[in-house]
């Protein structure tokens, strides 16, 4: 698969959010080791509107879609998440460059950018495939998609409501709480871990159930085979306002009482394109602080 | 104390929500041991009219405030909560009697009412003084006073707010997280409990914060003295909707970037009444199934 | 497999603990279902000696071994535990039956003992496979193996050791702390739970570790794929004492300062019959309090 | 209560361990300081003798005792805890100079040290009481006081023991677990933080109980009234061994089956001396690495 990929990846797109003017050097940078290397560069409009440099090689998303071999995604976790959406899932391979700190999925920081993108294009790499969770409302289909996490939620602080959760049709309990987040392997970086959760190494395709400020002593995260459809019988909500759905932490839409909401694993999935050699726990170390001590 | 509410007790008032019909039966009990005992009776409207045997000692709320020497919250703990507001902070102590299961506030079960409410009526009771918070906006004195938590919150799900906490005027740390709750003794039984904070006794008089779903590894619960002013200043809001602030999970009000939250101890506090030798932590086992084993 | 299995279930093994005496009429049933579907029945010693009823059935730990085609481990987990180890891993399959109440692994109770038994001996059960956790301590293989965890310790309360823990050959993180547990799938409902680790679903072949009583904020539970080998060079042990090994809470060992533990997932592994039917959730449920409020 | 201090404050006590022997430098500055400012100088033997230059001072602990008006502990929070309780329990202030990281109990680091001791000489300081913790063991008191936690333990790895709680005379909880933490507002920032306790400012005369791994859902730290006596019923050890009290993780002692442990406050308190301005959460911030993001 490896050889395959390095044969194609002739024609790379590049998008992203530039944040700082100061970061359209990182750009220029990737492509003048591009146009070195003789690939064909294809720039989404809105980053390529950035510099005069960029602009001749400004093309729409579309024409990225059906072109490229390879996106690099410029920016940090939550601008890969939108690219994942928009690309990764219509089959191109993504490579993260980060342009402040390091992410979970955004895994090369600008000072390491030449070399690692450099043995890249001469096909030193791995590949590493994400899957999304889709959503069905009452059996129907939901457009938004999901890497990192779909939440349940009241709608509101501190406003409980009650729902019974089950793994295909079996009961795992009925809750009272503020939500439910169920979240991936590659989630377990993101909303999971801010509540408590465990950390999910990312070649463990899991599925992860949590409750969010339970009215119940029962907090404790649940993993389950990615597989299996997680199913929310939304059974009471306190007061007149919606409950909500939200689709990693970007699309957000209203539930009512009575609802059913199906979560499975979708048959589309990303592929993350990484150095060779990449340390996932290294990234875990840098990012979480995992060697400070409490007291020396 | 005890000596000067017995010779006082001579007024009682009665609010609440009955919930279902049949729990009109209590209410009549009550009256029947308040008519035998020869009390004044005011109950207060939206009370009275569940049955027209209560209706000839229907009277407002300000009657009771101006009139009673005790009331009588019929409900559970949100209702008491609703009362402590209304009638408790005027100085009116307060009596929960629950109509379902035991609450942390309500401590009377419909079984023993009897006993207890005669005993209560004898002067033999306890009082138990419970203090509000008080929050300011931009130094501006708000209305709601909180007898649980004041919460601050993105108001989207997994959406983060960043902000810094001060105790005094000494930084706490500068938090991104989903919230904030800053909670008193009593309410470490309420939404904080849910959020994995600890349970204070109480007796004692304490404020604790609490980040809710914070992107660092600062979770810890933090508890300081009552006498201190809690300071937060809401440094950045992403997107473009208010954060809000809860108080007690019944109003909320908008805040926006850059504001200053104040949260210190009011002056006002509730006092309630319990039986004699009520035994808090018989309430909490009850209450939180610590009873109950992981394996036999 | 299940046919396969169905042809030869005709010779029975039975080992365990009775606890207390009224407990034979259970064993007594048992004994009588497998003579009614003409069995060949083989009770271990140290369980037959509880009756003379039993005392014709009696032999050898070996004798079980060498016939039995199925092995029901009469008592709770633990019991289970050690039969897993002493005739599961021989290759022969258990059946949990739980003289009082549910366990995790022994989730036939009583009242459903002649149902359930009947039909199993019909051919009508499901097979679970779990896995063991071999250990090796600088580099020599030990005779103990786990099928809930190994965990490393201090020795001391609070008294905190040093130590690298690798996966494979990436570091994880050094960490200061009382311990480290490494636990499996099923595992995770026995002392990673107490710890606050996450529930595995016993589809999934997971390896978690998790820190005991860390002195940094890094307390979060990593989940990695069961091919994987955890290695824990033990870099410092403070005071005099050595630190030490347990498997399953079992077994203890002494281990010293520099010494480098590596565990992996044994080739063997235990097959546990269960009833057609069987609700993992409904378990948990009732083991774990699931259906209990904090506050109603 | 300052002013007093200030008058007395001619006689200064140095204790501590060195750890390495670059830090005879600092401890020359102090005495430089001293003899600048014109103190009696007593050095404890122990100290003493790393340094022919500190040999002239050298004292017993006796001396110091009888003689002292400020004692400067030199070392990290261990060495202080040694202190308190061999001369801070006599009455003797304590001021803790940390030699490497900052400690919660010794926040004087080694580039402060002169400005700051000149100021304390001069009498600018804060007081600062803590209490200590007495145990009963059967009715007699222990010599063990604890500053940090009384802990007990089963004594082995993943064994757990059973136990009744009680506040006073009322029942708080039966535990099934390893063991249980009972600890101080000073203890709150030790052993109880690494499970997972919360953080309580000092000025709170807080005593907190924590459970060890317990086997049960009901986890959750309790906050009580430093008047109040904890007492424990150590109702069941499994196997043989015997179970065991540890006091700030410095002396154990075993305890057996049908035990009572029973904790208060000491009478006895050490008093800390702080500099003016002295933060407490900068140092939780420093030594806790709140700054810590998760994510970017």
């Amino acid at each position: 698969m490896v050889k395959n990929m390095k044969k194609s990846m002739q024609k790379i797109g590049l998008s992203g959010l530039l944040g700082s003017k100061k970061n359209v050097e990182i750009i220029d940078l990737i492509i003048k080791i591009l146009e070195k290397e003789n690939r064909e560069i294809y720039i989404e409009g809105k980053l390529a509107k950035y510099s005069s440099q960029f602009s001749k090689y400004s093309c729409s998303s579309k024409k990225i879609i059906t072109n490229c071999d390879l996106l690099i995604s410029v920016g940090g976790d939550g601008t890969m998440i939108n690219n994942a959406k928009k690309f990764g899932i219509k089959g191109i391979p993504i490579l993260g460059v980060n342009l402040g700190s390091l992410g979970f999925l955004t895994d090369i920081a600008p000072e390491e950018l030449e070399s690692h993108l450099c043995n890249i294009l001469k096909g030193k790499f791995n590949l590493d495939k994400r899957f999304f969770l889709e959503t069905k409302l009452n059996s129907e289909i939901l457009n938004h998609r999901s890497l990192n996490e779909v939440v349940m939620h009241s709608g509101a602080i501190a406003r409980m409501i009650e729902f019974d959760v089950y793994v295909e049709n079996n009961l795992v309990y009925k809750q009272r709480a503020d939500g439910l987040i169920v979240f991936t392997s590659t989630g377990s970086t993101a909303y999971s871990l801010s509540g408590g959760g465990p950390l999910i190494h990312p070649d463990l395709d899991i599925i992860g159930i949590m409750p969010m400020f339970p009215h119940s002593l029962n907090t404790t995260p649940i993993l389950i085979d990615d597989n299996k459809t997680i199913r929310i019988i939304l059974t009471k909500i306190n007061g007149k306002q919606k409950s909500e759905l939200s689709f990693d932490g970007q699309n957000n839409m209203p539930v009512q009482e009575g609802s059913e909401i199906s979560i499975h694993k979708s048959e589309k999935q990303v592929t993350l394109v990484h150095p060779l050699n990449n340390d996932y726990f290294f990234g875990c170390r840098s990012k979480l602080g995992w060697g400070k001590s409490i007291v020396n």
